[in-house]
């Protein structure tokens, strides 16, 4: 595999606890009491309804956008008045989130051998921002934006292939998603599926490994690049 | 200005010594006589016109396909017969182009304030290749291509800006080209000449900085990092 694309939230970066503690930051300041851990879950819960709207031909939005319409829906359902501001903080907070502890050394050690770039569901200023915070090198950031929708539309790794001028079998997509590596594998992608089991938070079962033929299963970036002798 | 906006041939690497030292191991191998570097001068001056095309409407063909038509012209016109495996070696070379020697050092000191990104006529995938050779770091990789067009068509420079989410007065286009500042400018971006007196070679005189107001002016982008207090 000549190319390595990697899926960012969850698999690169820890989102949920980031987020939690920044909300719970937040909220200290304002004086606002909420099971925040349950705000950022129904949030991020969120998520797949609002990008849906777009695959299904709605005019392509922002992360940004959607996700500052998501939270208000989740606050007002749970009857938490934030401030404007402070909701503005949390939207932002996407951009501050820690990598897994294996994320930065892995894709170093990774980026030797391979052509490496992120492939996401955010959008270009998010990321450039977030590999910026979380001292994350890749080779490019590429984006579901710059195919006007959103993964796991075929045309979001049909494009990232093009753009880097590689052929499918010539590329692996690193994610702890199966439905993303679901489509990636349909289009003639190696399937890469990274285990981790804290995204959810502690009792949550973790995601099942996909079942697909070719499948490389790793407990992290670190261990990856073991496997593929970076 | 958050955002730094680089061009790459000539503004971060040394095209023109890194091109004439690969046609010379290449010819040597090949036992071909020429003036090599009078080709790559003749292969750079034609790249304008090439791009002018497609500016002027015809459809978009990156930067590989428009220097392989060009090359094959100027090794024509020079009576020079070159096989073909190695004329696609040169037009791989724009892939390993060395780096100026304040290039890296600078890039690394000029991202801990700015969001860096490259603004240039390369393709993405010829830019990922290039900038992992040349180790060079930045925020993001961005081209032309993604505006389906090239500099200094106003496009490039608007979408490179709407993709980070900046407005032009939060922006630098960093260069060593008045034309790539010029157009940058009109557009509100704050212009930043390099001076690189040896991109043409020796006896060459150098271009003269853009007459424009608010203009930035540097030797090199360690020079430029201590001028923007980095």
């Amino acid at each position: 595999m000549r190319v390595l694309l990697f899926d960012v939230f969850g698999t690169l970066v820890d989102w949920r606890s980031s987020l939690i503690g920044l909300a719970e930051t937040t909220a200290a300041r304002t004086g606002v009491q909420a099971d925040w851990a349950g705000v950022v879950d129904d949030w991020r819960r969120a998520y797949q309804p609002a990008m849906d709207q777009v695959r299904q031909g709605a005019p392509w939005r922002d992360l940004d956008s959607l996700q500052r319409e998501t939270l208000t829906g989740v606050l007002s359902r749970r009857g938490i008045r934030l401030p404007a501001a402070d909701r503005e903080s949390l939207v932002r907070g996407w951009r501050q989130l820690r990598p897994w502890p294996d994320s930065r050394d892995g894709l170093d050690r990774l980026r030797r051998h391979h052509v490496t770039a992120t492939l996401s569901n955010a959008h270009l200023a998010l990321l450039a921002d977030l590999l910026k915070f979380a001292d994350l090198r890749v080779d490019a950031l590429l984006s579901a934006q710059l195919a006007a929708s959103y993964k796991p539309d075929a045309k979001v790794y049909l494009t990232a292939l093009h753009l880097l001028g590689c052929q499918p079998h010539d590329a692996g997509m690193v994610a702890a998603h199966p439905s993303d590596l679901r489509a990636a594998a349909a289009l003639g992608l190696r399937p890469i599926f990274i285990r981790r089991p804290s995204e959810w938070g502690p009792g949550v079962p973790p995601a099942d490994p996909p079942a697909l033929s070719d499948l490389l299963e790793s407990d992290g970036l670190t261990h990856l690049a073991d496997v593929l002798g970076c």
